[in-house]
């Protein structure tokens, strides 16, 4: 059996009701690329949670949500603003540089989450044609540093891109995350908060493949069908991204799921938080924990329990909880943890 | 239960097996993005098929495998010999010609298959700065139009291309409907005849998703993994693609199913040849039908069969095969098309 | 002194009013990138003629101006249907493919010019999400191969590309000698009969660089200033492309230089035309002149006056007369020709 | 007549003596798009300069030379590493980005220089395919800031650069203000101190137009031809560029323009850096001088002399002086602020 540890949310497999669900479909013929009634009943399901006005595509990946969901909304002279920690910047090899022709402007931050003051170094040179145009502003919720986003601190990030004609993206890779730590319906920190368009993940949440590309505005959507499909992001057996959502949002697996991986991390947090020599970096608002610990224990502890180190220089690490992270796996981590320590 | 009908091999479900496989990966942790066993199995199997030095990648679609296959060994000033009916020219809204940046050449065939006459008007140029520098030479294997080439006509054509310094590009969406009408190993009418580079499909033929681009050269290879990853073609849980294409050739699946389907077609075929009012106008090598037929039947047939119309002023139809297809949809579709012809 | 020869238009040099006009703006410092008086005044002087709701834009080159219009009234999922001769299609080395991520989609014709029944093959898949989705037409005029379209056909291919919600797009490389040609002014066969955008060019017909982008209608330019600077085209010295617009208007230079070159093709015709051994194989209507002549006979005149073999196969030629070529030239050639012919 | 300033050596005109070369060449035809002897002679002439080995190619501008220079050198997944202020980074409207598909790196820098120190933070992820692959440094000479490379400053960085696998760019808009600057050769300080690929520019120098691309190592240019014509920035009336780099080479126009400016820069600095309330920010080593002045100072200025605002925030201007800026201009100007300061 493989063993779990903490080094992505990637690394487990699908939940078992998700697999069941992909099967029940297995029956005969369908139209292929969406045209069928399993992509039907996952849309509609989607559109009672984030409004019937909503526009709504599945592709296969978050790059490719996050890449065609920025492609839509963009012209190639636009720029994008994003933390300089945003998976587009960092761990998409230039894919929305490339397919987009956009100008990505990378913000440091504390804390992975963007706010006004930060982005002000980027907002001019509007109407001067030397300059890329600033079109879109990009934030992760929840972000790559495990921490949640305030609705307020979205509505402000919001109003202030309106304001100056720009448009809001997310990247939700792990908004079901975020929704559990805010305790709010999706609906309410993107929709209602005034994000423009989101990529809606689940594959680090428990689901096998499949993300959605989800605009609240139709008109932004208008041409979508053709910007997937040129995108290379149009399944042809649909259904079976389709029965994944509709089982996620069914049975809220997205929120027994988050919910756990959430817990685990805060656990994981309250165990190691005192001991001598580990230092939290972040706050623990998700499923992520960033810690500084002393090098030489960095090793030592991969080889039972396998995770990412972060910040070579620091000797900060990335802890990752995932739906599938038991209470033992926590407390036994911990537990060497503490014992290395003294040892 | 979903009806099966004529439309498209892509219509079809996955093959229960191959589902079975897939659930029996679905155990803890592995390292994502295709760092685990389970990729490296499947990996191999494939280059016990196709040779040790073969560079094996998988991606989500045949659209992405085409267009990353051509980026690969293109610049974007070359230009891509392909038959007009080539799915990269005709089905995929553009994502070569935005991708690579290459221009397609469309050479008009009587049967989807190139040759070398078709090809000449496109055979100047070279070392001319004006014009797009022909590289590649694109051919689908089975085609489009259910035609498959002859072992002889791949090594004429990539002895050609590569007399030009060109390189040539095989679309296997069918291949192994090809492998099995022509009754060869899948090496014998690749590698071995001369192709560069290789668009390895299963999803028509029982898979669920997920495609495997072979290079036949590493060189050609060298940077792939970085294209793949910028193409939004890199899936987090690569596992459950692996398991597939595992259990794909392990168990000689594509085999059985292409052997089915191409059975289930030559039926059909022998059913309405005779028919009058009935042509068939393409040789039946693979799993795909094309026939004339009085137009006033095809709404008629369509609702019990669902089918494609594929020349609407010629009243030309195209009808697939697939690997769930029964002897009795088809001995049932043959029956109703003579009652209603003969009505 | 260097020889003029039937070769090209763009061997000729530049006519002396222009250089004058250039020497004459050559005086003190003036805002860079178009923002000076002679930019102003050269506009004024397009929008008399092109209408005052024109929007113009100068580029560098032909290739740019075609290019980076057809970029302004585009998405990359769109295709550009254009005759297989066009220069976008044949001379641009993939400029327009890889800019704009467009299909081109060739036609043969017999003329170089486009009709509504040879579009038609092209004239599907609207709104198929497969299927690069056809928004615009391109012609060119003159033609690549000496012809020009009556305002008659030019409407006609308007009228029918806007009932199809798509736009016209022509190349104006020769639109001089097509004035001349039809003895209309410019916005009679442009604007007034639906042109959406133009490239207007003057390097073949005296000018020493530079082009400009026509937009008939505002809203598709309002982004075009972007455009051009990440086209980079936007040139810091302005003052000297404008300073030829300028002239080249004001004093009819392009008339004269197109009356000229056009004569003189004329000329050429009449002179060769009943010799034996040589066929006219296109309507001279501008100013070149292809013709089929004995095979042997091309290197020996080539070597006193150079001009391009057209097609190698047929042993057709192509004879470019420019604003600069002489009576006595074009007689000198043609009794050449006809001594070579009789030897 | 048009008034001198000091916002932009591109405000100025042409030297005399290259209008007086370009009229020279007017003669005859020519074969076009730089198969000419006026071509050959130009680029014989640089290659003296520059070394016999190296590859020269005119093209149309600046961001041209950059973008296309770049675009040879790099493939999509890569990044090129430059300071925040370069022209590429800020001054071309994401040129380099959606043409070559490269992620820009932006470092910040006191002085728009690059250093090995600063450059640490982007020189990780060598392998990782989830990372943009760092492949060029990109450094500018004379640089945006007024400031110059010294040969050893550019030597540390290209061997740097190489001992990583990757390649250096330098951006020479301003390469004579450095060479005077430097009292060095050219090749002293490109060629001889590593630098793989050159921007080398004129227009800011007295030329009208044209700029070269020049390839230290034959190879990365090997297909540079087919680039440029796509790159949209093949002149068909070449030796109107040639005419300008042969005389600019010949006559050392470029030396007399460039000792001059820069002359007129270091007199402006001693005339006004005394006058209180005037802090002079960077050194002044070319031909620019970034200037802090008393906010209110700056419209009374601006109307007798124009310039431009660098920084609102920080009241910080930038003067630049040109090849035709007299000695009267700077006395005029410095004896004008001096008055309003003192005001």
């Amino acid at each position: 059996m493989n063993k779990r540890g903490f080094a992505s949310d990637n690394n487990s497999g699908v939940h078992p009701e998700i697999i069941k669900a992909m099967s029940s479909v297995n029956d005969g013929h369908t139209l292929a690329y969406g045209n069928d009634i399993y992509t039907e009943k996952a849309i509609s399901r989607l559109k009672k949670e984030f409004g019937e006005e909503s526009e709504i595509f599945f592709v296969f990946i978050g790059t490719a949500a996050n890449v065609l969901g920025l492609d839509a909304i963009t012209q190639p002279y636009n720029s994008i603003i994003c933390p300089e920690t945003a998976h587009i910047n960092q761990d998409e090899c230039g894919a929305p540089d490339r397919y987009t022709g956009c100008k990505l402007l990378p913000v440091e931050t504390p804390d992975g989450k963007l706010s006004i003051g930060l982005m002000q170094k980027y907002m001019h040179g509007f109407g001067d044609q030397h300059h890329s145009q600033p079109k879109v502003i990009s934030i992760t919720q929840a972000t790559e540093m495990g921490t949640v986003y305030s609705v307020e601190e979205i509505k402000e990030i919001c109003d202030f891109a309106h304001k100056h004609n720009m448009l809001v993206h997310m990247d939700g890779a792990r908004i079901a995350n975020a929704a559990v730590s805010l305790g709010l319906s999706f609906k309410e920190f993107t929709r209602d908060a005034g994000v423009d368009v989101l990529s809606f993940g689940g594959t680090k949440n428990g689901l096998m493949y499949g993300e959605a590309v989800i605009f609240f505005n139709k008109e932004l959507a208008h041409d979508f069908k053709f910007r997937r499909k040129q995108g290379m992001q149009l399944s042809s057996k649909m259904r079976y991204i389709s029965a994944q959502f509709d089982c996620y949002m069914e049975k809220a697996i997205w929120k027994t799921n988050a919910e756990h991986s959430n817990k685990m991390a805060s656990l994981l947090e309250s165990l190691v938080k005192d001991i001598p020599g580990i230092k939290i970096t972040q706050k623990v608002q998700a499923n992520g924990i960033f810690a500084i610990l002393p090098k030489e224990l960095i090793p030592v502890l991969q080889k039972e329990f396998f995770f990412y180190v972060w910040d070579e220089d620091k000797s900060e690490v990335r802890w990752m909880t995932s739906f599938d992270t038991t209470e033992e796996d926590v407390r036994g981590f911990a537990k060497l943890l503490k014992e290395k320590v003294t040892a």
